[in-house]
């Protein structure tokens, strides 16, 4: 097991009606408070009335809307904006990790003089942040109990992510029942994200981070379970509870610290989110069952392995390599069965930029340092594998 | 799953050589350190060397030695008096849940004029507390990465918890190769206190907390892999470090939040601990083979196969109350295999007090609301299938 640092400080109001204690949790830190939120689904489900009955009163409230799916450094710059000059002191992010993500770098540009874009290609330069609050609205992303933050910037194609001890949300409310009213194509999205990133901490190097590799597990079996209630029954308290709460562990360091090396399926999906503005998580599904045939081989089959009798319930009477299959079946069945849009074509994306993305996504993601380690050539073989 | 909050501000250093932080870690609170531990031992394995020559130049270094195993009343009067005289800003605990436990008492009595005793019995009474910072010596309590403290009163012969968020230690430094001196039944009972901790967790009320128990298994499958590797080659770097991080995330609320009602088997243990001294552990490993008998039966049947299946790897085509069976079976001889004697006559406890103890464990562990509702006959039972 590699040396690790865990400092995962936010606090978690966790279940139905918790969000109660939100103005005792933003009076912590200051009476003006910008509210940042999505396209305006909030409006429609009753969780902005309810921010706003609960804040209104005490709180100058700032609204900072419109933030979109892939954030975009033009809307981090919005925000800055807003920040300085309302004299923002915390800002209240309401929604999925879109929102949030936002949030983080316009918490950290609020204290940076030069292009907000400089602290995403370099978070060293991040030194403070204004604290953050979350209200969780839909699972997946886990950036609601994380430092991290994607950004898109639009006119580069570049979409990448930063973070720093200080973007890390203060508090984070989950109330299972803001959930319900995702729309199915979110909520299979969210559970492909959540497993994709446990998926990323499994397949990194370090030979002995056991416990990590049981979390990973863990996580993976909740969301098997729970994905299909939540479709099915999208009022299930239990599957929204499990799905949420799997979420914000599968990437706060609990799967991932002690082992080492590069992820391997975000890089590549990323380039396909910036240039074509997929859903992230479908992009992910689509992209996870390609990436699992090209990697398999003989040194790698052990992980295939462990997943497919831990995970799958493969028996472990069979051939390794026939695990291995059986695993990457399940794996794309499951996401079929999800109703995700299974290949590229489905989505709108064609082979005319796989050799800029293949490229792309090797420089950004350090695939070379991945647990197999892939070149443009090895990336342009997945993104055929998906066509 | 029940509502929770969750709120681990705990810095975690993992790892070998991680000590080097020290420094940086304490500076953050002040110059006057209050340096808590034991009976010595660091003294003999190089930790107190290695602290004295990290802190002695910058900081003033007060003592605090021989804390007791099971930390009395009397060591937090003595801790506090020594804060009080010396104006410490910090308190170093280097140690293992004993130590750490006394610290936490000492951090919160610090700022009560009265006694001690009364934050014990009222935990509501803690208003603030020292800074807590911690190198763990021996893995097993959690106490590393949680409020928690027990304390022992022994005039009283009462042994019982206390906490608050601020008694949360602020950093906790986990060097696996500072385990590698421990006796072995040390490693034995550190072992068992982990295991019994989820198994609190997982025999909790609450039916749909399935993250919660996945991540329950995953520190027993911790537990039970590592081990007995750590006993049979006590310098194992893997086995000790998955057994210390085990050993913080089974008490942190990662596993047991989302659930209700008391836990069984500690307030039955916390009595022996309190009349015989027993290392705490060990009396855990006696006491939950009897408890898992007592109470299984129709109602509780599913909980014991779903561990027996997922943790034991017994088949699930067996019948229920089989699989339940030899579940407890699979959980006696693991702990037997570690070497813990298994008997109470085997660590010195007759029948003399068997009923005085169950009056108390069922009074101060609220055993009436348990998984498994517990009267003071029940308890008696328990302790008499363990003589």
């Amino acid at each position: 097991m590699d040396n690790f640092k865990f400092h995962v400080y936010t606090e978690i109001f966790f279940g139905k009606g918790e969000i109660k204690n939100l103005p005792a949790t933003l009076s912590k830190y200051g009476k003006n408070i910008l509210f940042a939120y999505g396209g305006g689904s909030i409006k429609k489900n009753g969780i902005y009335d309810k921010v706003m009955s609960l804040l209104s009163e005490k709180f100058n409230v700032v609204e900072f809307a419109n933030i979109e799916p892939n954030p975009s450094l033009d809307s981090v710059k919005r925000g800055v904006e807003l920040c300085r000059t309302h004299a923002i002191d915390v800002i209240l992010a309401v929604g999925g990790g879109s929102v949030i993500d936002c949030t983080k770098a316009v918490a950290a540009a609020f204290y940076y003089e030069g292009d907000p874009w400089d602290l995403v290609l370099d978070s060293r330069k991040i030194t403070k942040a204004l604290p953050i609050v979350t209200v969780l609205t839909m699972a997946g992303t886990g950036s609601e109990m994380n430092r991290g933050s994607v950004i898109s910037n639009k006119d580069q194609k570049l979409k990448l992510g930063m973070g720093a001890p200080t973007t890390l949300p203060q508090a984070t409310f989950i109330d299972p029942t803001y959930l319900y009213s995702l729309p199915p194509m979110q909520t299979a999205a969210g559970a492909a994200d959540t497993f994709s990133h446990v998926l990323e901490s499994y397949f990194k190097k370090g030979e002995d981070a056991f416990i990590q590799d049981k979390m990973s597990e863990a996580v993976m079996l909740t969301v098997i379970k729970y994905a299909p209630i939540a479709l099915k029954d999208p009022e299930n308290y239990a599957a929204r509870a499990n799905l949420a709460w799997a979420s914000s562990l599968a990437l706060n360091g609990l799967t991932g610290n002690g082992k080492s090396g590069a992820w391997s399926v975000h890089s590549i999906e990323h380039e396909l989110s910036a240039y074509y503005d997929l859903t992230h998580g479908v992009g992910l599904a689509i992209i996870i069952p390609a990436w699992m045939k090209h990697i398999l081989n003989e040194q790698s089959v052990d992980r295939f392995v462990s997943m497919g009798v831990n995970v799958f319930k493969i028996s472990d009477q069979l051939d390794k390599m026939e695990i291995a299959k059986k695993a990457i079946e399940a794996m794309e069945q499951f996401f079929t069965s999800l109703g995700i849009p299974m290949k590229l074509s489905e989505v709108g994306v064609d082979e005319e930029k796989f050799e800029l993305m293949a490229e792309k996504a090797v420089k950004y993601g350090a695939l070379k340092h991945a647990y197999v380690p892939m070149t443009k050539e090895d990336v342009i073989q997945i993104y055929q594998l998906c066509k």
